[in-house]
């Protein structure tokens, strides 16, 4: 018998569609695999079995039936949005944010809220990693990518700030995708970093990512894994995180490299432009001095309930200059123009997702220097499952690409290469 | 005896500071004005005396005492917030957004919630124009413009989409400043278009402007009023919305050219880039598509208490086609790049703030059509006044410069030459 839990959104609809299997029957068969795991593994921040009974009894839409995990940064009118944080303890917004509203509309069943980081920040949730919950699933969209991964639903929101969506999709084994900035809307999201924030959809399938993203943005990217007529031409770059990456990550961008070519891909080496130096280095700078003023209020109000980490983070950028913001956004749009100009002849930008495999221990989420800067870039991300590492977790590459329907296209097409 | 509600923020804080006046003394001055013409005006959605008191008593800080309306697209963690809307009304947030915690912490006294067009979209509410009740304040933020002027306080935040700020400011007589995009953090905002909403200030003096900024984004553009040690070279354009100008705009544009040429500028035509047009055109359609995604749940919940003309906007936006999104974002950054490069060698341009005088009635807040390219462009936008029209109302003038700082700095020396 098929276990419905391990299918992706896509295969799930199907079945559905055609009246072989009805929403009430997925919805058991997902909550059956949280019970099974989330003592382990602890996606949820929130998550109540009849609430989602309730939703799939009566789920309608183009994706009817389809469990959404949702980072708990974004609101939901029915549960608790707590930001990572017990400041916000126990909050109950009066609206859905948007994204979730547009989730709804098209008939899915919103499955619980998925732990973050607190404010999509450093200081981590309970999650584990679901291939060892020795290690960290990532962050800050954790819960998203464990409960993904562990077939709890088929599908997750997560955000991305750094490195949030990419790092931790490709640390659990799933499909990742970092859309192009302000593709889905932020509305009745908690916003930390106005310049940065993106966010992004996590699956077992690009398919299924572009099923979400229809929903989310109302975009018919079609079905990624119909292989375009033509080979991609790819560039290849270890990119800004060059220097964290282990030897497994070398090795894996070489191997994918290689397969790619073998499907008849031109791939060549891809020369970051100089700009992106700048753009990379003020980064955290810009992300820091933006994210203070989203925490005005918790600073004045609570700061003693922020971590030890954040709140210093917070008080280094409220002694800054500000007049410094403006030379940091500056050289994000250099940046943007002048990748814009470097990737043109270009499909798709072959990267790492991460410097290695998941680190040891859950209190440290990993490093996003394999990912800041295409945030800032503000392009479109994918991360595809790509073997394991030395330790047996998930490694994952990266593909970038001018447009988001591209980026999903080229991605599908790399992983179908692998 | 000085009527404390006419001071400017600079002049109320010179005295506090001094130790000549009492916060509580500029409150009771200002809630006198209130009392006065409230009635009339309809400046506040939200406005407790005594909560005003109870603010004043304790204010502490670099603005202790210096009252702030503040637009009703804003949260208020101690006020009601409703966004304009019946779905909103009795809404109570759990906490200040950012540009409002940001001013507390500076000590100002936020004097109440200003009225705004439902969403900061079209449709009005009942604030009059101070200088003629027969006639709209403008909008979205029409409490806010009218509030500055009549004294109710003496600085107020706003937000533009398309021309919110810069319009009603013009229409109200008082001084106005969009600045760049971001540069006031939106968190805790109900946001509309992720692409444009912009949160700006409304003052008497450019220098009461520069001092709001300061509480709201920590940047010092000193007193913009202290004249610059040379004239600018000055662009003029009647710019995107020409056709829409009346005689009264043009022969005031006339006006303040030669006026600038006589104290020493340098005035030539300036030549708007052929991008701008496009960017123009689709600022409509950006604006209501990612509007569309910010209503999401009020359309599925709550439609019928929209009003009929956002209802019809946002089912425009529901049929249309999202991949348009694509071209519309790309026509904005090829427009800001093109902009930049042709603004090159001009200090700042000189532009129509709105198409004449306020239009009679309260039905309509007037035409956005000399503002909407400006925002897209996410260039900072400064409006004077600058004398009247045929009818007696005021008249403004529009600085747009590449730097917020800047466009401070040159509007200031403009209004000077005036």
């Amino acid at each position: 018998m098929t276990d419905l839990s391990r299918l992706t959104a896509t295969e799930t609809l199907s079945r559905v569609q055609s009246g072989r299997t009805d929403p009430r029957e997925v919805a058991e068969a997902l909550l059956e695999a949280v019970a099974a795991r989330e003592n382990v593994l602890r996606a949820f921040t929130w998550h109540d079995p009849e609430a989602v009974r309730a939703q799939a009894a009566r789920a309608k839409g183009p994706l009817a039936g389809i469990h959404l995990g949702v980072k708990d940064v974004l609101d939901t009118a029915d549960m608790p949005s707590q930001y990572g944080s017990p400041i916000w303890a126990g909050h109950r917004p009066r609206t859905d944010s948007a994204a979730v509203a547009l989730a709804r509309r098209a008939g899915m069943v919103v499955a619980g809220k998925t732990v973050t980081t607190e404010f999509a920040t450093r200081f981590p949730g309970p999650t584990t990693n679901p291939h060892d919950p020795r290690h960290t699933p990532g962050g800050s969209s954790s819960g998203s990518a464990a409960g993904v991964a562990a077939g709890f639903f088929p599908l997750a929101i997560a955000t991305q700030t750094g490195g949030s969506v990419i790092r931790p999709a490709a640390f659990c084994g799933v499909h990742g995708f970092k859309p192009s900035f302000g593709a889905i809307h932020r509305g009745g999201m908690k916003v930390m970093s106005e310049s940065l924030d993106t966010i992004g959809l996590m699956a077992r399938s690009l398919d299924d990512i572009a099923l979400g993203m229809q929903a989310l943005t109302g975009r018919d990217h079609g079905r990624p894994s119909e292989r375009p007529g033509r080979a991609p031409r790819i560039g290849v770059t270890m990119g800004p995180g060059e220097s964290l990456c282990g030897e497994e990550t070398r090795a894996l961008l070489g191997r994918v490299e290689e397969a790619a070519r073998c499907a008849g891909a031109t791939v060549e080496a891809f020369a970051m432009p100089a700009e992106c130096a700048e753009a990379n280095a003020l980064h955290p700078f810009v992300m820091n001095m933006e994210s203070h003023d989203a925490l005005a209020w918790e600073m004045d109000h609570a700061r003693s309930l922020l971590s030890p980490v954040l709140r210093e983070k917070m008080e280094d950028a409220m002694a800054a200059d500000p007049a410094k913001l403006v030379a940091g956004r500056a050289a994000f749009v250099a940046a943007r123009r002048a990748m814009a100009a470097a990737m043109e002849g270009f499909d798709a930008l072959l990267t790492a997702s991460a410097p290695g495999e998941a680190p040891e221990g859950i209190g440290w989420t990993g490093d996003p220097g394999c990912n800041s800067l295409w945030t800032a870039l503000h392009l479109p991300c994918v991360t595809v499952p790509a073997g394991e590492g030395p330790k047996g977790l998930p490694l994952g590459v990266q593909v970038v690409a001018a447009e988001d329907g591209e980026a999903l296209r080229w991605a599908a097409w790399v992983e179908a290469a692998l």
